[in-house]
């Protein structure tokens, strides 16, 4: 046996910022150096930031992708750290000839060792995903080799993120190569309940290696992804040993025992039936053949999970602070109607960027009921956030003067005077960014206005159900007097509990409750799971025991309403199948599944 | 040699409405059966329309599509056309076992050969596009048979669509196969000079195949997708015999002298090297082994081409007819501001539905310009479309009661309560869809206000540089007096002249022009055509001639703007790069061409 340090780099790229993920390259590789490690291994396409989509396929992209690899490798012996070897995602290109069908410059999702101010060997990813939010075949060609590198005596293998996830491929041929260690940078999008299959996946493929698996993962927002962390070091039998936090840069440094190379494992090529249909080339080559001399290995650190509801909020908290920093904004505005929606929102961007940052807007109009404006007055008071009052009523008449508009077109022009002229309008003038506070619910079945309370830029709760919006403003609430990376240190409940309890309404007509128009959100939530995220058709949403007469109306409301959530902004993903990346479907479209 | 009619159905599926396309498959049928033809060919995924996107992920989909099929089989019978052989497109499945990395129910874009009430063969895509505006791989998994029948002594090969861009695969295996003729449903998306590339291809598979090639092309607009029809059939030396009008379902009826099938060629299968990396299993049938009596052949038909504006105005105007009438619209909204994008976008609209269908809405402010009311109300004359005046100064007076907007603020408040409040308050309230007038200059450079002008459900003119809404203003005012398919039979020019030479302005502040934000057009569209469309990086754009301190200032602009294209309604394709489908860049994005 013979003992490595390997040191996971879970860190934050920045999407496009070359210059800086160089920079933070050789920081955190400089950290690793401190920590004594032997091995520092960064996440997938790390130099670039992930995912970049068409910008692969630009020439100056890639030039610049490999241009800032070389010129790291440098700097890193530059400054002194060219001893430690660094295992780091970025983009390459195969040079294939351009044919119809091949990405254009048939781009790479590679992965490079860097050593000594040296390239010492690249490899890309093999199984390219190419469901749910990706679209990697548009993007890249497959790599088709397995670099297998003597570090310290031990054989080190790589592979890339869906290389774990798919059958065959890399950790086949890792196991057929006697690798002592395989590290595998990740850039593995959150989504609810995915750390458990993730980690039962690590453990799966590090048995079928016949090795430890090192499991390094990105964090931070982009878009519409949440980037989680939980990194993590499985042993041989795919026991836990390490594990990083989640939605947070962390540097986990693990000590690891590791079989020694085989003597007559030498540096050269030889393919492999990757036992997918495709052969990979393993190539070995040796930096060190040595082992370290005997030391005393630190404890592993295993950090605390956060449950499910903790874990979720995490991820809409990082999900708007990093779509608010990252797109050059320092605050937020949104409008408060008192109701549970926008309370929960404003309570998320107050944890995210601090009350300070947060503008909230309350908006009455004739069919505002009093508690509304005493709820979100409350909510202000409790989290300090700006407020101000804008009554719609004379805009609303000075409309109604030039056009004769009833019913719910009157309904929607109350919710455009808020969303489009208020909301934006200030937006516009003080440079806030607009946050659109509907939730799934609405966002499935079309109970929103376009360029009403649809306007906005980012959109937090957009994949959180109505059910989902009340568990986790409970959830919040009782977090109360904590103060952590999530959570800001509010003493009494953010979130006034009438907000909490009172019924549903979105207030554009008298009396109006949401359930005139919806059926009860218990009900309607269990229905809209199976339908928008398990693709059931009427006959197996019956089956699965949903009224017949409701699964025929939901499934009409949720299909009419394509055209309204191609609009919408982007919102963190946290469900399984988001209305986004995740679901698309056509606009244009008689399919009825009410219809057979 | 042996004789052969073969009908091509040039038509227009109903995405998802499988009841309707089996209607038209029968009706079509007969019309080939009356025609005397051998062999009706219809479109790719015929009975279900293309793209569907992802209800072919939904089991009741693929059951649906399963079904139709087998009853279309036994209804065409029953009908009396059973002996008249049919290829058709639809979904059909694989069924593989489920692992990560296949599509949910392995679905295959399959064809089948019906003939006498029975299924005679069922086939599949065997290359899957996976760029541009396609998503294959995410929906698809390929087939790999080649099914080869005997039809009155002539063997027909059927592949579909891809199969013939991408090299080896089934045009190889055809040839191989000593296929006598080529048949190839397909659903290719219009763009500007693709029928040219188009031609050539198919010429070019029917040498490699050694066989004439049957090309049968989908028609109609589909989201942002318009299909031009444009079906063709070549010789075995490539040379056009036969081609169906563009943007019109129509029936193409062609007469072939093919070689007879050799005698040693028999029923069964066998499996051939595709020459693309896989093998594909070869499937002999025979419908009929012997060759038709003689007969005097129809001359062919070669319909008129258009010429490339008239091809671009075509497509504007069915993928607008298309889009309102398929999403169950009857009529059409827009405001008219005397410029030259609402001019061109209304008469779109009147070409695609009758000026009668269409309502606009002159929405003057202080900062109107005289000529632009006079303008509108020319076009308004020349055209007879519905219109209405609504000022909008009470309304912005009201709004800055409550808020205190200035500058660009103030002046995207105009265009808000324009778009969002007064077009979609007329909208909700007389159930006119919206059509966005912005064209691709504008979008490009992030000229547009988010649910201002470009609010509205369908935006016609969003793929058309500004310097080609000019040419097409033009090309349209010369067609006056002309009436067909595209063209309403105005009897003056229907664009007022001044509305194409007067210097654009979007008349939001005294005395704005265009230029004052932007370069002039001619000079500005050069470089977005290299930027967006040709993905060049800022030393290609300088290396190709554009100034350097344009390139780096308009690049910005485009980067900068990629939020509120997310949020842009959809409208035609007519580029090879549209912003859409085509075009996937994050908006978190710190990439800087201007910055290496």
């Amino acid at each position: 046996m013979a003992q490595l340090r390997i040191a996971l780099a879970q860190t934050d790229p920045a999407v496009g910022d070359l210059a800086a993920n160089a920079d933070k390259l050789l920081k955190w590789t400089r950290r690793a150096a401190d920590r004594g490690a032997h091995l520092v291994v960064f996440t997938e396409m790390f130099l670039t930031g992930y995912p970049v989509e068409d910008l692969v396929l630009r020439r100056s992209f890639v030039d610049a992708s490999i241009a800032t690899l070389e010129a790291a490798a440098r700097r890193l012996a530059d400054e002194g750290l060219g001893e430690l070897p660094v295992v780091v995602g970025y983009v390459d290109r195969a040079n294939l000839e351009p044919r119809v069908g091949l990405p254009k410059g048939t781009p790479l999702d590679a992965a490079a060792l860097l050593h000594r101010g040296r390239i010492v060997t690249r490899t890309a990813k093999h199984h390219l995903p190419n469901y749910g939010v990706f679209d990697e075949y548009r993007y890249f060609v497959r790599g088709d080799r397995l670099p297998v590198f003597r570090l310290h005596g031990v054989d080190v293998a790589i592979a890339i993120c869906e290389d774990l996830w798919q059958e065959g491929g890399p950790v086949s041929v890792a196991a057929e190569a006697g690798a002592g260690l395989l590290v595998v940078p990740n850039a593995s999008p959150y989504e609810r309940e995915k750390n458990d299959v993730r980690l039962e996946l690590v453990a799966r493929r590090a048995r079928e290696a016949g090795c430890p698996v090192v499991y390094v993962n990105q964090v931070g927002g982009q878009d519409e992804l949440v980037f989680d962390g939980d990194s993590l070091v499985v042993d041989a039998q795919g026991r836990l040993l390490a594990r990083a936090g989640q939605f947070v840069e962390d540097l986990l440094v693990v000590d690891l025992e590791l079989p020694a190379a085989s003597a007559d494992a030498r540096p050269g090529r030889f393919t492999v039936d990757a036992k997918d249909g495709t052969m990979i080339t393993v190539e070995r080559l040796e930096l060190s053949a040595d082992p370290v001399a005997p030391y005393a290995p630190e404890p592993p650190r295993i950090a605390d999970r956060l449950d499910d509801l903790a874990e979720v909020y995490a991820a809409l908290v990082l999900g708007v602070r990093d779509y608010v920093a990252k797109n050059g904004f320092s605050s937020v505005i949104l409008g408060l109607s008192g109701g549970i929606d926008s309370a929960l929102t404003a309570t998320i961007a107050s944890d995210a960027l601090g009350p300070d940052r947060v503008h909230v807007v309350l908006m009455p109009s004739r069919y505002s009921s009093d508690h509304s404006l005493t709820d979100a007055h409350e909510l202000v008071r409790r989290q300090g956030v700006h407020a101000r009052v804008a009554p719609i009523a004379e805009i609303v008449n000075a409309v109604e003067k030039e056009i004769d508009l009833h019913g719910l077109a009157e309904e929607n022009l109350q919710a455009r005077i808020r969303g489009a002229v208020l909301l934006m309008g200030l937006s516009n003038e003080h440079g806030h960014l607009v946050l659109t506070t509907g939730n799934k619910s609405e966002l499935a079945t079309g109970y929103s206005t376009m360029y009403g309370d649809a306007a906005g830029g980012f959109a937090p709760i957009k994949d959180l159900f109505k059910t989902m919006v009340w568990d986790l403003s409970r959830w919040r609430n009782a977090q109360a007097g904590r103060e952590n990376e999530f959570l800001h240190g509010f003493a009494e409940p953010p979130i006034p509990e009438h907000s909490i309890i009172k019924e549903p309404s979105a207030e554009l007509r008298p009396d109006q409750r949401d359930t005139d128009s919806l059926p009860p959100y218990e009900i309607l939530d269990r229905l809209l799971i199976d339908y928008v995220e398990r693709d059931m058709g009427r006959d197996e949403l019956i089956a699965a025991g949903h009224d017949a007469e409701l699964v025929a109306r939901v499934i009409r409301m949720v299909d009419r309403a394509e055209y309204k959530r191609r609009q919408y902004p982007p919102g963190p993903k946290i469900t399984p199948k988001n209305f986004g990346r995740d679901r698309r479907l056509p606009i244009t479209n008689r399919w009825r599944e009410t219809a057979p």
